[in-house]
């Protein structure tokens, strides 16, 4: 085991340190963001933190940096206060990777990355088209966070687009037969393999596999 | 493509929408937060929601929910200021879900779940014997979620503990190789094959799969 101290952390160049610490936090999702200014130009840039923030009433948060390519993202939903997140799979990946360039706000991610604007109907911001699963939010709370200059940005859940065979009889939506893909790192694209699903934990006794469709768990 | 609106949402069990909520932001990391309390009483709790915040300072944050029964974890972050995040792998993936249990205050969960306490010089919370890649954190800011009454708990990393093999020389961590695992809604386990690292992305230039070691990014 190597053991790397603070001040380890802090001669590292920023480059190596920034691999570093983003490979901490363990495997992140993959999610592109859609807006829409009031000039009808859309935008579309990925992200590594979107979050679960509670179901009822339904909340995701994802973190926004202050000097981030991404910025026309916030000013967007600062704008129009709505926003879609849709889920990179594995036809995408490269596509949603490149979004990350630092495009001009006039320049279109989605022209400049192949990717297709799906709308529905009474709402500005776009889709992604070839996303299997993807939802629509409404801006709740943008929380300043001043330990680093970075903010929450806290939306609810509207209006949910997935594939129904996805949607499991217990609500659980198999996000591997989406070919959903993981992150690691800054730059590293992985798919998955389940393990398993397993029972709610309880103290007495210990929690066992139940099946994708969620039958074993009681 | 099924489209569920927010009036459907509303009138879901509680039950089956946090099965769906839960699995709308992607996969996520599955990680064990080890804590001690002035009695010297240790805890660990799994959590989904450790999130990258920035490399410099070294800032991770995480979600806490109010009624949660993790509620020990935060009780002993605010007494010690102190608190170790462990990835879970492969090996440890089920006892690591056991922690989520209702155990008591004076149940020790590693006790309960056959996970191993580990304790480096002059730190009281422990580590996660069995985790091939943990920290350190000091506690920051606990920013409260007025949205939903959830709190952020910011931390900053202050020790590594890692494989050193894993780290690879632009300090890109592989976490594939650790066997880390990847959650998706409440209780799916998943390990991972890597795609391909990608390149930096620039507007010129489609970004291109790169080495496990970061060859080819410039």
């Amino acid at each position: 085991m190597q053991h790397i101290n603070s001040s380890q952390l802090q001669v590292m160049s920023n480059r190596y340190r920034a691999q570093l610490v983003n490979s901490l936090s363990g495997f992140k999702s993959a999610n592109l963001i859609g807006t829409i200014d009031n000039q009808q130009q859309t935008n579309l840039a990925i992200f590594s933190s979107v979050a679960h923030l509670g179901s009822s009433p339904a909340l995701l948060g994802f973190i926004m940096r202050p000097d981030s390519v991404e910025r026309h993202t916030l000013e967007n939903i600062k704008a129009t206060k709505q926003y879609t997140i849709n889920q990179v799979n594995q036809q995408i990946w490269q596509s949603a990777h490149q979004t990350s360039a630092r495009y001009l706000k006039n320049e279109c991610e989605f022209e400049k990355t192949g990717l297709t604007t799906e709308f529905i109907e009474g709402v500005g911001a776009p889709f992604v088209k070839e996303s299997q699963l993807k939802y629509l939010l409404t801006l709740q709370e943008i929380v300043p966070i001043k330990a680093n200059n970075t903010s929450f940005v806290i939306g609810e859940i509207t209006d949910i687009l997935c594939q129904q065979s996805a949607i499991k009889k217990d609500g659980y939506i198999d996000i591997e037969s989406l070919n959903t893909v993981a992150l690691s790192g800054l730059d590293s694209y992985h798919t998955t393999q389940r393990l398993s699903r397993l029972s709610y934990a309880k103290t007495e006794t210990a929690a066992k596999a139940i099946s994708i469709d969620g039958n074993g768990s009681e």
